[in-house]
């Protein structure tokens, strides 16, 4: 692969606390090695009309501690179509972008295997709160997702156990568990209902309860991922079911945002960093993941055939263990 | 009125942070004066069905950081009947309480002033986050909610300007609109709906809305108090007569919890030490107040009907002038 | 006075959260009315070398939750000379600039009452983390620095609790003591030093300490402005009188920093807009103030000689005893 | 090894966030099976003093978000002497405890691989914000100290970036540098000094800030680990060699207190979970640890020469390509 002398940068689908940091490095380590750095906005919107801004050590020197993205982002809908990746990749040809970085969740990824159809050297970041990039334990956002839902959860706690009820917390995470365990087992749930694990009823939560209730406590703590049901409907059943006043809350879009963690910043850094030594290195179309929690890369064809990250762990149960 | 050798107190309604510390200084004023100290369980509640615990300094020494109630809270249907006050009333005298300290918001206060006709010498704190008792310009547990609120709408703000939408967010407040003001101000938000001041239709929102599209802006933050709408229904009225994709956040119960802020937890720490004060004078069926910053108290059946808490300001004139 | 067509905004002293809220509101104000604002980089030193930047909307419409200032500030040694103020004054009339609005402490205040003699005019608004413009019983950053010292001091309870030691914590406030009695009242501390009440020994310190020590406890904490001493000196002393093993912290400079809390971005956007609210009757000269909670304000010569700030009242009687 | 009926915990050496989560965890896990607690008080300081609580399920169910400890802590000195530990052996057999679960830094390690010898079983869970036990690769408490850190520096960067100066801070760390790392990288720190790293002199420091001042910069920002020199020497050095006005800050105990972040009560839950696995499979005298991410176990006295846990990996070096 020829010399790279200038890139592209994107961040792409549901913004996540980190990927400031993960353009931040991208920029100065590209610095470092006299690569020009263009920021593109929007995401793939942006690659397809050409919408961007120059990306300067200045421009990113203090964004490590500010949530969402400088670059903006989007879910970009016209890039399925190859019409549109096409005109993306020309754009790029046309204004010698020799390589792209992108930062986003599975659908960027999935895109970014379609754009390398196009003859683009593209190297993906896992950027997402969802952790569901399944090639990589760890994805950008997760860590400062948990701790904001366990935050709020904390609150929300508090209430519930000054009147005596039961809170019904609704969590992000439609594929994934990730948020729903580590929120609801550092808040000491009574229960906790993954996507991974739900069997189709929630017999075992209202008996949990029951026997809590027997045993003399008085205030409950239910958290679920968005992905089973929602926070709602479980209220209902446990009202009607055991008697125990039930009250919601969805934390929605709170997850996303905020400043992020020191393990977001320092991931993002270092993954943002390692993007640009696989260019160096003369490598391309691969992805950035940690195994063994480690940094590590993958071809991205290959990538979304393995499987890093998944519930099925000896930690897992443990934690069930611990929830019940 | 006869010297006071022992008190019950307790928190009722709607748990509001601060309220630890409320009962912390009446338990650490108490002591110093060598007044017994009764803790009331479930607010109203425990007095009906004598639910107590004592309480020692060691038993509140630490609890200035605490969210919620050590003494739990309730809103009491029961205390509403004039026999189950009775009741209460029977069960202090059984038990040589000379006198009650209720922390609680508006329907703590008018729950009082129907108590003091049985004979009870009771003196209320104005505890609730909705910042709604009248005759004070502040209540306890305000202050820590609106800066819940207001961190809450910084992350969700993160995400509204990274996707390039619309959040609405439902804050509470379902008379008041002082944590949609406060939170709408400190967030920069471009409309802010309160109670007291929406004319019944949404169109300064809408034309708002429209006049930032046009000044070239693509993301957009509305704060709506509970008592107005839900933030549903005013989201899909933007959505239908702007074209602006909009997004809910409902922040719910998260602005009733949490660590009490610095302000929490010294005025509630300054207002159990005024209610012991006032009870060592010898006066009683009073309730503490702020007024111009300073703390008073009135009167509790005259206090139903002062004013010193409206934002027919000057200062909401300013704000107003701000948040267009 | 003629009309204002353009000012000149500046902040100067250390630096306060609330003082970006102050600087985004003078600027939306103004833009309302149609005046021009220009910003004044690092205080008065920026009027002296004339050092400025265009302030229009989009520079300011996201630095409400910003800390620090975006103006950067100064303590300008040069600005005490008449013969640099004659240099400011020129420069401000070379530039049309009409009006000076400047954010800061005592010091700028007192800048400003010998920079009126040079025809200028200047309204003051009071920001300092200290709280010490006297005719103020606000000052913008107080807040959120008391909820900083706060949230720092009940990390280092956790710490101190743990061990079963004494923790000297040492915070800002030369000639006030207001962050030591927030901090220290929030905190539960045992003993606090404050420069307005200490009589020159610390007998009574010593005293409590041994006292709670009889009683049982085996951790403590004292709370010491550092205009009184300096933490070091004082755990030496309670170590060699007490035996009981001594912790310093100095919480220094995080104090000046952080995300503003609510109130400083509320009470910065409300004094801000009154700033040129005031400019707009046609009125100059003046320091916007807070007084009774309410927003006033006063002519920049009287003003030093007012005392709506100062710790001899209700609250602080309460307050000591509350610490005893 | 018989079955396990009895076992008693203990936290020791410096306190860290995420040990009440582990203790927590070994309550329920040890309830589960049978197994009673006891709760050691003050580290191995009361099992030579056999100062105990009873431990069940209501002592630790909200523990959770607590800093510090419950049991409190303590650097033993008397348990290097043979004789005590004797002693606390005895008191172990007198009360029929079967296990002990240690929770603690490197030097509670070694405690146990020495109290071993007296015939007890005693399994390990590594605990200390330094991240300075050899065999894991992360130690309790690290996260939130992190955290805490860089918060901390977030807000004294504000303050030196308005004064257009240096700050200098120190964070903890004697041995290990992790927590400059962390603090230092994620607020874009302009140099990190580690005793890893560190040759002798600071060369590199004053070049990369005069090469930064040359290139326009005028705040900077430098991390300093303890272990290596104070904060003040160094401020001092900058301002000689450079010229810079140089301001210090030393974090202190803030950084082992606080709330835990969501890793630190994950963690800490599933290492007190582990251990419990581990004596119920029968095992002992082990240490649980974490390498590659996964909970591991090894033998104590093994693990004193394991070294999981380095700065010499990838993830270093692309970490100081960054801090350039």
């Amino acid at each position: 692969m020829s010399e790279i002398k200038k890139i592209a940068v994107l961040t792409s689908g549901g913004d996540a606390p980190g990927m400031n940091s993960a353009v931040r490095a991208v920029v100065f380590s590209a610095n470092n090695l006299g690569i020009e750095v263009v920021g593109v906005l929007r995401g793939y919107e942006g690659l397809i009309d050409w919408e961007t801004i120059p990306l300067g050590l200045d421009d990113v020197r203090n964004i490590n501690n500010q949530g969402g993205t400088i670059l903006f982002t989007s879910r970009s809908e016209r890039f399925l179509d190859q019409k549109y990746r096409h005109t993306a990749a020309k754009n790029l040809r046309a204004h010698d972008v020799d390589a792209v970085v992108a930062i986003g969740g599975d659908g960027t990824l999935r895109g970014a295997i379609k754009f390398k159809d196009e003859g683009v050297n593209i190297v993906c970041i896992p950027g997402t709160i969802d952790r569901d990039v399944a090639c990589s334990e760890y994805t950008l956002g997760f860590d400062t997702a948990a701790n904001t839902a366990m935050e709020a959860i904390d609150k929300i706690r508090d209430s519930s156990v000054s009147h005596g009820r039961c809170s019904v917390v609704e969590v992000m995470g439609r594929k994934r568990g990730y948020i729903a365990l580590w929120a609801g087992m550092a808040t000491s749930a009574d229960a906790i209902v993954l996507p991974e694990k739900w069997d189709g009823n929630f017999d075992y939560i209202i008996n949990a309860l029951r026997k809590r209730h027997t045993d003399g406590r008085n205030s409950y703590l239910v958290v679920v991922a968005e992905g089973v049901t929602d926070a709602g409907k479980l209220a209902d059943l446990i009202q009607k079911e055991t008697g125990i006043e039930s009250r919601v809350s969805v934390l929605g879009y709170i997850q996303r945002g905020g400043q992020p963690t020191a393990k977001d910043r320092m991931y993002g850094s270092l993954m943002g960093a390692y993007a640009i030594e696989i260019l160096r290195q003369g490598r391309g179309n691969r992805i950035v993941a940690i195994k063994n929690d480690i940094l590590v890369d993958y071809d991205i064809a290959e990538a979304i055939d393995l499987h890093n990250n998944n519930l099925d762990s000896f930690q897992y149960q443990l934690s069930l263990m611990l929830a019940e």
